[in-house]
C-alpha cells in the first residue's frame, strides 16, 4: 500500500536522506509484508539465515527498505538468543526510531547491551518523550551514565520529564512547540517559522500566549493557511481548548484525547503556565492499552505480554491462581456441607457443574459490559442504578430460557420430575444473581476508587460458583431428593 | 481544564459563532463535570428538573457552556423515556455535531423521532464520513426519505459512501480534501488556499497529486509553514506514504495509523486514484473500540453496550449461554462415568470444582494474553510455536505452584496423603493443559481466519472442565481411593 519512490529527487530537509532510503525500497517492502502488514516468516527466517552465515550486506540489503515500525517488529519477532546478533549485524538501521517504536520488554533486553555513550545517542535523536520512553526504565546508574554522556540541553529536558511521575502528561509530553503572543498577525507567524529553521519540524497547531506563557488559544495550522497575512492570531485562534495539567495521568490524557477528538494539546504545569505539548500520535497506542489491558486484568494475567520474562509472567499469574484456589475452597466447602444429600443421590454431583458454570459464564458476560462501560466513562452515578437493573432484566430473561431447556432435560433424561425442578429453579437463581454481582460488583470497586478490572472477577466467580451449588444442593436437600 | 473564553472579539469564521458560545461559559461547563470529565448527576438532575417544571429557558442556560461530546454524554445518561422532551427542548443546542457524538443505540433513538427533513438538515451540517455514520442505521425508507430531502451534492457523497461495505475505509473517509500538483511551489498553494475559501478548515495534510489524480506524495502542512515560498511541493513532499484502500476493513486502517503513527492518509480506489482521506481522529474511537472489544467477545457479551436495548443483549447472550449449556453437558458426563467412584468416596465431589475451576483461571489467563497478541498483530508465524511453548514454561511453574499448596493441604486436612497426591497431581495436569489450550486454541481460530476472541472461551473452558474431573476423578479410581 505504499508508493515507490524516487532518490534523484533532492530535498530541503535533513530527515529526508532516510525517508528516501525508506521509499527506496516499499516495493520490496511490500513484499516482505503479509496482507494484514506483519512481517512474513519466509522473510524473517530469509533475514536469520543471512545474519547466520555471516552475510551481513544480504541482511542489511533485505531490512533497510522496511519502515522503522517493522524493523521493530523483526527485532521483536527474532528470538531474544539471536536478537543481539540480529541488532549488532543491522547496526545503524536499528536506529533511535526503531527503539522507540521497540516492545518494552524487548528494548530493555537490546539495551541492556549498549554502551551509554551509544544509548545517549539514539536519545539525543528523539523527541523528548521517546527518548523518556528509552531511558525511564534503565537502572538508576546506567540512567545517570546515559544522561551525563548526553549534551546538556537534551540531558536537562529529559531530567525534567523524568521529574514527572511515571504514566504522567509530563513523561509524554514533547518540549519543542510553537507558542506565539496574540498580538501577531498570520503573516507575522509564517516568516517567524520561515526564519527559524532549528523549530520543531513536526507540529499540528500553534499555541497562543499570553505575557506570562500562559496559553490563552489554540491555532490550527489549516487556519493560519487559510487565512490572510493581515488576521491577528487573536482573532484567528479558538479560545475554548482543552489544556492537560502537566501531572495528569496518561490514561485520562487518552481519555480526553478521545473525548475531543484532540490532535495536539497544550500542556501546563501547577501556575497554569505552558511547559509541552502531547500530539495524538503519542497518544493512540495508550488509547489501545488501556482498552486492552482490562481484558488482562480480568483474567489475572498481569501485563500479558508475550515478550514479558517467563518468570515475571509466573509471578504475576500464579498470586492470581492462588487467590482463587481460595475462592475455590468456599465453593468446596459448600458442597461439603451437602455431602450427605449427595451420598443419598449421586447424579446430583453430576449435575452441580452445570449450574455453577453457567452462572459463572453469565456473571462474566455482565461484568465485562460494566468493566467496559466504567473504562469508557458510560456509567456515572446518574445511571449505575439504571444499569444494574437493566442487567437484571436481560438476567431475567437468560435464567428463564436456560431454567426451561435445562429443566427438561434433565427432567427426561433421569426421568425425575423434582430434580427437573430443582435444577431449573437453581440456574434461575443463579443467573439472576450472577446479573446482580456482574454489574454491582465492579460499580462497588470503581466507587471505592479500585480497578473494577483487577478486583472483581475473583468475587463474581466466588459468588456465583458458591450460589451455583448453594442454590441445586440446597434445594435439592429441601425437596427430600434421593436417588 | 479549560480556558476562559471572550464574547467581544470578532472573528473571521463563521463556526467561531458558536466557539465562542461554548468558550463563553467553560467556568461553568467546568463545574458541571467530575475530576474524571463525566458530568455529574447533580448537574443532569438540575437539567432534568428543569424540563419537567417546563423551565426550558434554565435548562437551555445550564447546557449551552457545554461541548457538544459533553452534551452527547448529557443526551445517553437522560433516562430514554425522557430523551425525547429533553432532546425537544435543548432544540437547537443538539446540534449536528452533537449527534455524531452520540452513542449509536441512543442516536438511533432519537433520529427515529425526527423528520427527514431535520436529519438531513443535520447530515448537511457534517463531513461525509459523520454524516454517514448517522445515516448508515437507518431504516431503508427512511434512509431514501433523508438522503432525497439533501442538497444533490451532499447527497451524492453521501450515497458514494454508502455504497462501500459497512466499515470499511470509504465510509470513514471524507471526501473534502487538499490535493495539489507536484510543479506548485510553497507560495502558490498558501495563495490557492487563501483564495479558496469554501474549502474544507480542518486539514493537517497536503496530498500532492499527479495528472491520474493519483497520490504521490503527502506534505505536513508544518513543513509547508516552515518553508520559503519558492520550494516546490515535489521537493517538499514525502514521498514514502502509507495509502488506505477505499474497500479495507476499519480495523485494519485503525492498526496502521497506529503502526505508523498516522495523523492523516490518503484513501485510494481500485485503480489507485485519490478518493478521500481519513484523519486520527476519526480512528481513535475505532482503536479503543477495536481493542475493547475483545473482553466482550470472550465472554460471549455481544456488542456489550449498556445502551443496547434489553432484548437485543438478551438474544446476543442467551445463545453463548445455551451453547455453554452443551459443554457443561460434557464434564457433567465425564463426572458420570466416575459415579461409582464418588458414591465410595464422596469428598471426591467437594473437591473436584477445585481442580477445574483453578484450571479453567489458568486457561483463560494464557487466552486473555494469546488473543491479545494476535489483535495487536504481534504474533505471526515466526513466533507462534515459541509462544505456545511460553506459556507452557510459564503453566509449569504455575502448576507446580498451586499442586504443592493444594496438595499438602488436602492431605492434611483430610488426613489422606493419597488424596493430596491424586489432587496435585490432577492440578498439575490440568493448569498445563490449560496453558496449552489457552494458547493453542486462539492461535487455531486465527489459523482458520475465525476470530479468536469469539470461538476461543467456549472451547478453552470445556477442555479445562473436562480435563479437571477426567484427571481428578480418574486418578482417584486408580489409585483406588475409598472414604
Amino acid at each position: 500500500m505504499t508508493e515507490r519512490g524516487d532518490l534523484a529527487e533532492p530535498r530541503p530537509h535533513e530527515e529526508l536522506a532516510d525517508e528516501s532510503l525508506i521509499s527506496a525500497g516499499m516495493e520490496q517492502a511490500e513484499s516482505s509484508l503479509d496482507e494484514d502488514d506483519r512481517l512474513k516468516p519466509e522473510f524473517l527466517s530469509a533475514v536469520l539465515d543471512a545474519v547466520d552465515e555471516g552475510d551481513i550486506d544480504h541482511a542489511r540489503e533485505l531490512v533497510s527498505p522496511l519502515h522503522p515500525a517493522d524493523i521493530a517488529d523483526l527485532l521483536e519477532l527474532t528470538p531474544s538468543e539471536q536478537r543481539g546478533d540480529v541488532a549488532a549485524a543491522l547496526g545503524d538501521l536499528v536506529g533511535a526510531e526503531v527503539l522507540s517504536e521497540l516492545n518494552d520488554y524487548v528494548r530493555d533486553d537490546l539495551i541492556g547491551s549498549l554502551a551509554p555513550e551509544q544509548v545517549a545517542e539514539f536519545a539525543s535523536e528523539l523527541d523528548t518523550d521517546d527518548a523518556v520512553a528509552i531511558i525511564e526504565d534503565m537502572e538508576e546508574a546506567d540512567q545517570q551514565a546515559v544522561l551525563e554522556a548526553m549534551e546538556p540541553e537534551d540531558r536537562a529536558a529529559i531530567e525534567s520529564a523524568l521529574s514527572y511521575p511515571e504514566e504522567s502528561a509530563g513523561r509524554l509530553m514533547q518540549r519543542d512547540l510553537v507558542a506565539v503572543p496574540e498580538h501577531m498577525t498570520v503573516g507575522q507567524v509564517i516568516d517567524y517559522l520561515r526564519d527559524n529553521g532549528d523549530l520543531t519540524r513536526d507540529f499540528w497547531e500553534i499555541f497562543v500566549v499570553d505575557e506570562g506563557h500562559k496559553p490563552i488559544g489554540t491555532c490550527q495550522l489549516s487556519w493560519v493557511l487559510t487565512c490572510p497575512r493581515g488576521v491577528a492570531m487573536a482573532d484567528l485562534m479558538k479560545r475554548e481548548q482543552t489544556l492537560i495539567p502537566v501531572d495528569m495521568d496518561q490514561e485520562e490524557v487518552a481519555l480526553r484525547f478521545q473525548k475531543y477528538a484532540l490532535i495536539s494539546a497544550a500542556v501546563v504545569d501547577g501556575s497554569g503556565r505552558l511547559v509541552g505539548m502531547i500530539t495524538v500520535d503519542d497518544i493512540v497506542h495508550i488509547i489501545s492499552e488501556e482498552a486492552g489491558e482490562d481484558i488482562l486484568r480480568l483474567s489475572g494475567a498481569g501485563e500479558g505480554d508475550i515478550n514479558e520474562p517467563v518468570m515475571d509472567s509466573y509471578r504475576a499469574r500464579v498470586r492470581w491462581l492462588l487467590t482463587n484456589l481460595l475462592t475455590a475452597l468456599v465453593a468446596s466447602t459448600i458442597i461439603g456441607i451437602f455431602e450427605h444429600t449427595i451420598e443419598q443421590m449421586v447424579a446430583l454431583a453430576t449435575l452441580m457443574p452445570i449450574v455453577a458454570g453457567v452462572g459463572g459464564n453469565a456473571g462474566s458476560q455482565t461484568m465485562a459490559v460494566t468493566v467496559r462501560a466504567l473504562a469508557t466513562n458510560q456509567i456515572t452515578g446518574s445511571n449505575a442504578r439504571r444499569t444494574i437493573l437493566r442487567e437484571i432484566r436481560v438476567a431475567l430473561l437468560n435464567g428463564c430460557t436456560v431454567a426451561l431447556v435445562l429443566g427438561l432435560g434433565v427432567g427426561l433424561v433421569f426421568h425425575n420430575v423434582a430434580l427437573g425442578g430443582v435444577i431449573a429453579a437453581a440456574m434461575m437463581t443463579n443467573i439472576v444473581t450472577a446479573g446482580l454481582a456482574g454489574a454491582a460488583v465492579p460499580l462497588a470497586f470503581d466507587r471505592m476508587n479500585l480497578d473494577p478490572a483487577v478486583a472483581s472477577s475473583i468475587f463474581v466467580t466466588m459468588i456465583t460458583d458458591s450460589m451455583g451449588f448453594f442454590a441445586f444442593l440446597g434445594l435439592a436437600t429441601a425437596a427430600g431428593l434421593t436417588g
